[in-house]
């Protein structure tokens, strides 16, 4: 087994896990929950959204999040920015990284952003050259890029095409979502095999939904092909609100606790992050997917927290 | 990777499922559980357990249960047994199979037995040459291969020592388990190095809790060395009442999706294993831990039982 001595976690709770909450979480709390993993040794934190209000009104308080944060030097606070409406807004709140999305399938970008992927791509070249031009580092999501709830399984080469248009334009690293939970080590495998003829693992980071519990198997397989970037939530929040059946995230701390026991250094200590997650499992008054959160709970929480 | 092209599916559900479930469920229920799992292609099923009801109440009809089942004949029905009484309780049941347990940990075969390990051997050995001598096969389960709740990390030579004992007694097949749910597959792959320098890869089943959310790396690894017999429960159910923090078994329907994803052949039917796990979430009254029931749930039972 070939394993990294050293593993990136970017955590996306705040954005990928909340945007799909139906709870009301307070701005106040929001900006709790960012504090809170900043204390966690994480350094990359996805903080919120400029998605209009219209399709995600959960996060409709991007700019006083971002303007209220207490920012950590080492961390790279990032957020989802659809057009040049929205790069205005994350540049007035002074954003680090500007993150871009699109996806693979058709249908998916189809039904996910309403448009076509060839329309997409323009869009998606001036938010990159804007922030570029600001000199904010740039991520792309690719979503579905093993399975779509319209289309099915979705070729390599299709992951490939948007992949290439991406890094053209300018993106710095590939964020490949399995945003439906579908996947399997075969099809990461077969993916990765195909992204990795051309360019270098550092471009990408890998991000699985654990709808079907195949998370952790397909961050396995990636960390033995060389990838050493994983997008997670705390608590295994999230999922996507346009994809039928979508789940959560992996959850930032069962990732952590297999990387921990397997001696890969990530940075990031336990007991502060099941700490932040337990302060938004209260907030969303509901029990959190998280196998660490359980193990807290049967324990009793004095234990552990 | 190197990955089987079948692999067998061993059902413990009925045993280590339901026994250490607080809610009673009667005798005519666990009858048409197992045979429900009877239909699903499964063809091995752990029914009950010969353990004194003193210590596993809710497995005291096993001799009722395993009398009024509908056996199929390509499906071998099994019970876990301790001693001489338990075997002549499953002897006159008509048992295919006696299994046979103990811990790899001194500490936790005292607290699960309440005998040492020295101890437990000769008791093993007239259960193992009773069970031959009536032409049954033997299988040994070893627990706490990986981690032990009152010793911590449990080095390989220990399952070694302890595998090597009940392979010489005669038992067929050895059932490694991880108890406690808190391997990873790096130390998988150091118990299954130890153990397959002396014995062939037949000789073992790997059974795992998915307390931490690893049981499914774990397989991977083990099928990546050679495995080819994994232990699940349906619904995620079971875990050990001796074993603090334990929680239940991989549940055969999530292993199963990753298993047809990959197209490794178990012979065992989606649809009416979900069909099984439905109708033992009813009885059970509460909502089970597999990821593919989740799904059901979501998406209402209409479309999938």
């Amino acid at each position: 087994m070939q394993l990294p001595k050293h593993v990136t976690l970017k955590e996306v709770g705040p954005r990928d896990g909340l945007q799909n909450e139906k709870t009301h979480i307070t701005t106040a709390d929001k900006i709790q929950l960012v504090n809170l993993l900043s204390q966690t040794g994480l350094n990359y934190i996805e903080v919120t959204s400029f998605v209009h209000p219209k399709w995600i009104p959960q996060l409709a308080d991007a700019v006083e999040v971002l303007q209220a944060i207490k920012r950590e030097k080492d961390i790279t606070y990032a957020a989802l920015v659809p057009n040049m409406r929205g790069l205005e807004r994350a540049l007035q709140a002074d954003i680090d990284e500007v993150n871009v999305f699109m996806s693979a399938s058709e249908s998916h970008n189809q039904n996910n952003i309403n448009k076509s992927i060839a329309e997409t791509f323009p869009i998606l070249r001036e938010v990159v050259t804007g922030a570029k031009n600001e000199h904010k580092n740039v991520r792309g999501y690719i979503s579905t890029v093993i399975g779509c709830p319209y289309e099915g399984y979705i070729q390599p080469e299709k992951v490939l095409r948007v992949t290439d248009k991406l890094l053209e334009m300018g993106v710095d690293e590939i964020s490949l979502g399995d945003t439906i939970g579908v996947g399997v080590p075969t099809q990461v495998e077969s993916l990765l095999e195909e992204l990795l003829k051309r360019y270098p693992t550092e471009k990408f980071a890998m991000h699985f939904h654990d709808t079907r519990g195949t998370a952790l198997v397909n961050i396995m397989k990636s960390l033995d092909m060389g990838i050493t970037k994983f997008d997670s939530a705390l608590g295994g929040l999230g999922g996507c609100p346009y994809a039928k059946g979508a789940s959560g995230n992996i959850a930032t701390e069962d990732l952590l606790y297999l990387l921990d026991e397997m001696g890969i250094k990530t940075g990031v200590n336990m007991k502060s992050l099941l700490e932040a997650a337990h302060f938004i499992e209260q907030k969303l008054g509901k029990t959190v997917a998280s196998k660490q959160m359980a193990i807290v709970r049967n324990e009793g929480s004095a234990n552990v927290l």
